[in-house]
């Protein structure tokens, strides 16, 4: 039986929750997160729900009134003050009070005696006299008489309804018989580049004098232009020294030419491995002197953080317990067969020494977080244990909360979500192939408005150095600016791989989605500032960003209709709706497309019967538009997109509404 | 950390479950629980995934492997072979054998050297050993030897992959490392009557002589027509002795005359409460007479629990703690301010006593149980307390599965969903006033085809002695129609207030959707067989759902596309599409309608090229039907549904097939 069956307040569900509660949501710090509970009694009584809010760690809830919305439902919110976990749940109990009040009132108005009912209440006020004040005390326990008077109904109605009363027994409430819902819920508070950010990627070795190795210090010489496109966060493919046994050359030919430079995630020599830098990169001097350049510029260095070895990485002697053997006596090497990857060997989670090994990594982890860096690319997590990914990101948040760790998981739907859940603070997607209007307006409505939202944050990349999808390889110059549109005002954070994308390189092995030449393999040389790179779009489309805070959001995206499908609309509002931004991009690379677009007057607080003014923010051009449907048309050979700011009255020399 | 990080499986969802596995879901004794569950490991491994489930209170799982369905799904299923609870859950593991048998094949198709792969597989081979009946065990060590012979490549790669050795290996699993799925779900078992049955309610008192109050006695000479009418369960409004005190007269008045016999729900006199009989009605031998009488019919008696009391009843001078008394010394009546109920006084479960209070409600049921009485529909469960209510059901159910309770809920749709979560079998429903096209098509689809259908069993119900709706009141004998066979056929449980359903009784107080000289106050004669009854159809009705399989399931409903909204479309089938029902109903009462049907002739199984038979199991009727649309034409004066059964191929005298 229970133990206390006259808890009479069922509270069904309290969310958002992952997966009943399993997993925590993600939010960022200054964010509100709203809260929604359904909650109710038996019978006719009143309810209060509260909603419950904690640190992790504290021992003590915060209670906040929830307000009633519709249908039992119930809403409040809690602000996110610092960095870390939050507990939140709910709480709720018949509200005596409010429920004699409410009755008292509705036999006042069917003019029924109240004397009883009057007498009923002075009990409640009793009660509630006994945990106020001494003042308040005597007020109640007043009152409580004169409502026990049956030649004073008329005054003691009036207390009974009036505002004073309700105030003092507001403060007193009566939460006997509370229930509390069962689960604790968890929101991870990270820091607002979890949500909003825009990744350069790039390999320092590319930004040496022409034949040479580039340095630290060589590449610390673009920081300025790169910080100048807007970005915030600069990437920088494996630092550490490059395996000779197996390595790479050119076009990742198994045949390898002095001087290759080899893959970086090929990862350790007798040099060193994940602690150690390539020496041709520079020293650790060096390196600290790029990341704090970096970060005057505005530019945060994220690192790689890819667990594999080359066959030369010192793990390979020092520790065979962590690399899984085979009958001839060399280590397995990376295989997904019939492909061989030789110069990878991957590490033996299921080694009889995990926890060393995971301490190791753990260790690895830490080592770059002392050297300022916290912001890690993870290459490949969904290769490796799950439960080894989400030990690890809780064992560093612990200390270091601010540390963000990106997902580059491109595998099948449920394995990119768990690793998510599990932890990590931005997820590669599939935005990468999705093109087409249907693919796009699926895809953005599964990441924005589903529950993925509240624990996969997505990260939008047109291109990386592993891909080159075919949109980019057949749409020319227009398919590198739709694409680069769509990803910076779609999600909140995106990335580019940077040199290449800004010189809309397009060149791939016949029939493959890869970079013909590419830099993983050999050193480039990149003349950004060659004729038709993308530098000034990308430098307005981040200014667009910084400048609009709707699009430092990606849940609260909103598909708009439009009657082309090579032409999608979107919408981005702040909550206060105080900026709009409405997007318009021309899938179609290579035809000038046209269309009328349907825009939600009401929610957008337009005046249908009055023009307003729509702002290309990319292009600087206006256009006066009245009502619901207006007119689109894009050539993308002159700009593929409009990002558009609604100014809702147009500004006019003589106010001739005085006239009209 | 972990107890083993060498854990590589992850098991993201099963399903079915409600609310995070809070509550269980409901199935009927013989059903197929068909279970889907999410998961993947890391990497490339293939992985093997199991079912398990048991009785609730044995100790051991049963394992039944589960089949990959698609992107990372899994399906397997158990049956329901006994009364009561089952548990069930999901443990996956990396299969070893499985992976290194397909990467061998893998490498084998390309062409690559194998024989270190060979070698690879034969510790796996002998670990399986350890485990083998000696004959398997020394075949696995032989070839185990045979991979690692190096000039035996070819014989090993056929045992390899053969079927021999897949088979052997099948049989000795390597669990090691598994996951279980972090939750055990349950699922109630009930017996199959829990989803389909015929409900059918009538006041024994008014099957008397003329003039006088009716016994179970004069009720019994009815039970042969209500059989016939094919119901299978009979419902009683309460038996019990009705009280004196505030008794209200015809018409819910407030004045009483002599003679009027009360509302059967004012239980309780000084002749006894809720285990007692109202003595007007006959003995205890009487009704035990009238049970078996209908058992001997194929009718089960059901009887109404009403948890409250008239001012007269034992309990409130017995036990005086389960009330809640007012300052004046009077019991609190129920109330809805400003309405008032004065012959019914609640039960207080806040009572301090209420521990005592429970257990004698549950030896009412007990008491009945041991009358021989299974089913119970209980009125007004919204207004006692959920935790109550579950208790009561479990207690109940441990000793006496096959009871079933129903709730009587009108009530706010998450108070009516809570209540079918902790334990009730059926649920009333809102079918009551659900009319137009667009209503019924939403209702039924959140009932049959979301989460709702997991826990809550609907009863649909035309009438009840409490409501006569609007739609009864103005649609004359079609509406009735309309209605019966919308109930029947959308819901696998349904039910009538019989008597007056029967005669389409549509007089109500105006404004309001109750019955004008409600049967609850007074007595009645009711002539069944007066022109215009509706037996005809309902025996009918009822025979299409005894007949048809489809007819007795709610979760499997289908809606089909029909180009009028006055005409609703919707479709029944068996897992195995052997029995197929088409429902086509005119809603509207008062019009011929007519309009075309889409069929989804794929899944049907109907050729689009040649004709079929439609075959009206109401009227008899048969149409030839060609194609995807087909014409509907529905006059409700002469029967507004069609319940069709599909004819794939016409049969001919001679098969012009031969010819064509």
């Amino acid at each position: 039986m229970y133990d206390d069956g006259r808890n009479r307040v069922a509270i069904d569900y309290v969310g958002p929750q992952v997966d009943g509660g399993r997993f925590p949501i993600k939010r960022a710090l200054g964010e509100t997160i709203a809260v929604t509970a359904y909650a109710f009694a038996d019978g006719h009584d009143q309810i209060r729900v509260g909603l419950l809010y904690r640190k992790s760690g504290q021992a003590e809830w915060t209670i906040r009134m929830m307000d009633y919305e519709v249908n039992d439902e119930w809403s409040g919110s809690f602000p996110a003050t610092e960095f870390g976990d939050y507990l939140y749940t709910a709480r709720a109990w018949v509200d005596r009070f409010a429920t004699w009040q409410s009755d008292l009132r509705k036999k006042l108005e069917a003019g029924q005696n109240i004397a009883l009912e009057l007498r009923t209440g002075a009990p409640i006020l009793r009660q509630a006299a006994d945990s106020a004040a001494p003042a308040e005390a005597q007020r109640l326990r007043d009152w409580a008489l004169l409502f026990e008077s049956p030649d004073r109904i008329e005054p003691a109605a009036r207390v009974a309804l009036g505002q004073e009363l309700t105030e003092i027994m507001a403060k007193h409430p009566d939460r006997s018989g509370a229930t509390t819902y069962h689960l604790e819920l968890a929101v991870l508070v990270d820091r607002p580049k979890a949500v909003f950010s825009a990744w350069y990627e790039l390999f320092p070795r590319s930004f040496g004098p022409p034949g040479a190795h580039g340095t630290f210090r060589d590449a610390e010489r673009i920081l300025p232009d790169i910080a100048a496109l807007g970005f915030d966060v600069l990437y920088l493919p494996p630092i550490h020294p490059i395996g000779q046994t197996h390595r790479k050359g050119r076009n990742n030919s198994r045949t390898v030419a002095a001087g290759d430079p080899g893959s970086p995630w090929a990862i350790g020599s007798s040099l060193g491995g994940h602690k150690a830098l390539h020496p041709e990169l520079g020293s650790f001097e060096d390196f600290q002197h790029f990341v704090r350049k970096a970060a005057e510029l505005g530019l945060e260095v994220a690192l790689d953080l890819a667990f594999q070895c080359s066959p030369d990485h010192p793990y390979v002697t020092e520790h065979p317990e962590w690399f899984r053997w085979r009958p001839d006596g060399t280590v397995q090497f990376a295989e997904n067969p019939p492909k061989k990857y030789e110069d990878i060997l991957p590490l033996n989670f299921e080694s009889d020494h995990w926890r060393e090994l995971w301490e190791e990594l753990k260790s690895v982890v830490r080592f770059w977080i002392d050297q300022g860096i916290r912001i890690f690319r993870v290459d490949n997590p969904h290769t490796k244990p799950f439960r080894f990914w989400q030990w690890l990101i809780e064992e560093v948040r612990r200390d270091c909360p601010e540390v963000l760790f990106l997902s580059e998981a491109f595998t099948r739907p449920k394995v990119m979500a768990h690793l998510a859940k599990v932890g990590f603070n931005q997820s590669y997607t599939y935005f990468t192939w999705r093109n087409t209007k249907w693919e796009l307006e699926q895809y953005i409505q599964e990441l924005a408005q589903t529950d993925v939202g509240e624990y996969l944050r997505p990260s939008f990349w047109p291109n990386t150095p592993d891909i080159l999808p075919q949109y980019l390889q057949y749409g020319g110059r227009p398919a590198f600016i739709i694409r680069l549109v769509l990803a910076a005002t779609l999600s909140a954070s995106y990335g580019i791989y940077g040199p290449a994308f800004e010189l809309c390189v397009a060149e791939a092995p016949e029939g493959r989605e890869e970079y013909l030449d590419s830099e993983k393999y050999e050193i480039k040389q990149w003349n950004r500032n060659a004729r038709g790179n993308l530098g000034p779009v990308i430098e307005r489309v981040n200014r667009i960003r910084r400048r609009n805070p709707s699009l430092q959001s990606t849940r609260n995206v909103e598909l708009y209709p439009i009657d082309n499908e090579a032409l999608l609309c979107y919408a981005k509002a702040t909550a206060d709706r105080s900026n709009v931004t409405i997007m318009i991009v021309n899938l179609d690379p290579h035809h000038r497309q046209s269309g009328w677009v349907r825009l939600p007057l009401e929610k957008l607080q337009i005046d249908p019967h009055r023009p307003f003014l729509a702002h290309d923010l990319l292009t600087d051009d206006r256009y006066i538009w009245q009502g619901e449907t207006n007119y689109i048309e894009l050539d993308p050979h002159v700009m593929p997109a409009h990002i558009l700011r609604v100014q809702k009255r147009l500004r006019r020399e003589v106010d001739f509404d005085y006239f009209m």
